[in-house]
Parts: structure tokens; sequence; C-alpha cells
């Protein structure tokens, strides 16, 4: 069985493609749709957040490797792909939850967004408090000592 | 531009397809991925709660209307699709949070998935606080009043 997605538009923002900034927070983007769906973005305005679909066309060409560890980094341990949110997966989509900037006519000015400029986008939803949101949800271990290491790499680097 | 994914695995549920519960909270559902891809679900099951991305082979059929009322609901306000999570969309993705009961070999059991039996299934992933759950997250109003509409209905059917 194939299924044919065809993108709704596309990522646009000043960051160099193809070089992961240290963290996206705070990078605003414009997700420009093709203009035949200006209409049907009116009411998406009000909510302060949107989860966006991209195709992720750059891993999309990877063969996945079934075990890999987080970042590549070697202190995380060696788990399948579907346990991380890598980009190299049998079929690349990302979800991405970000806050709205504003709407104008066709283009959606958010911020936080972790796509190159470029990127085909597949979809975009509102965020739905009951339903997405999951305070009480729990992750493993080395989850949280990721982000450890994280915080203290971005913060040497600012 | 056409991009082709092919489905990972299939959900299956006791549910009778196409007819809609009152509410998916609470039913089982067993996400039976292709055997190719047990070992790269190992580890995902450290996680509370996964994100699974469903292609809604029944709504991608037709031709999305531009306008439409939360479900159909002359009480709602007339908005554009992009601001609700209407199935019928130009890439008929579902993005739904949901709750791990365990993992069996290639066999992800969860609650509360919003899928018929025999939807085809094209990603899972680890729901992850930092990213997907957003508290300070605002609504427009009429959401608010969907969801008092709701759970009076289901109060009077149980």
């Amino acid at each position: 069985m194939e299924i044919v997605f065809k993108p709704i538009g596309i990522v646009h923002n000043d960051h160099p493609p193809g070089q992961k900034p240290p963290t996206w927070q705070g990078i605003p983007s414009r997700i420009e749709l093709d203009p035949c769906w200006t209409e049907a973005l009116s009411g998406l305005a009000g909510f302060s957040h949107v989860i966006v679909l991209c195709y992720l066309h750059r891993a999309q060409a990877q063969e996945p490797p079934i075990w890999i560890r987080a970042q590549g980094r070697p202190e995380m341990p060696q788990i399948g792909f579907f346990g991380t949110r890598t980009p190299v997966r049998p079929n690349a989509i990302s979800v991405t939850a970000v806050p709205v900037v504003k709407l104008q006519d066709n283009i959606l000015h958010v911020h936080n967004l972790d796509m190159f400029d470029g990127t085909p986008v597949l979809d975009i939803k509102p965020y739905l408090i009951r339903g997405d949101c999951h305070p009480q949800a729990t992750e493993p271990e080395w989850i949280h000592r990721l982000r450890t290491i994280q915080d203290a790499e971005r913060s040497e680097n600012t």
C-alpha cells in the first residue's frame, strides 16, 4: 500500500539550512501555504499553539538504522529509533507544537519550529489542551540526563 | 512534488469500524507493526505516552470543504478546516497522544486512540514533556463551549 501526499506549503526562516542551531527556541519561521488554503487558515490564529507536520525530505532518503543513541551521544543508551525523535525513520514526518505569532493571509508566523528553511509542510492543526497536553506523562531516566547535558552546553554557548 | 509513504502497521480494536463511540477514552487498541520493526520499538515503553500518526484512509478520498463547523454542530462558528482536527484535510494524517499500556514484541497496546480498526499507522514517537506539553496554551472560546456540550452529552449517555 502506497500513500501519496502533497505539501501544502513550505517553511521559511533565516537560519542557514543544514546547520542545527544550539536551540530552535526563539527562532522565527514563516510557514507559507499555497494561496489556495488562505481561507482554510481562518480560525487557526484563535489558538495560541499549533502542531506543524513536516516532511523531513533530507532524512527520507536514508535507511533508518534500527539501534541508535539519542543525538548520537555515546553516554546515551542504545535504543530502537522509535524511542527517539530522530528524523531518520520509515516515514519521515515531524510533529512540532509551536506558539503562533500571527497569521497574515497565507503565511503563518511561528516561533521555535525546528525545521530548516525549505522544508515541505504536510499539515497544520490546532493544539488542543485536552488530548495534546499530558503534564502527567513520564519519561525514561536518560531523557532527563540528556536535557541536563543540553542545557549545560547551551549555557556555555551563550 | 509527490511524497510517498508506506504504513508501518495497523490499528486493531474491538470497536465497530465507522461508528464513532461517545468517547474513545478507555478504549483499548493494539498497534500491530510489521515484524521488521520489532527491535526498533525497544525503548519506547520507557515513556508513559506516545504520539501515534495514522493515515485516515476513509477521509483522504474526500475533497475538504474550506469552511466547517466543529463536529458539524450548528451552534459552533464557521471556520477554516485548519482550525479544527477534522480528518477531511489535504493530507489526512492524524496526530494522537495516548498512554502506553504495554509493548509485546511488535504489538504496542495503548488506550484512548481515536482510530477505527484497520487504520494504517505511519509513525510512533515518544511523547516528550519539553516540546509536546504546553499547559499554558490557550484556545478560542468555542472550544470550551464545545467541551461543555460534549461532556453533558456523554454524561447523559452513561
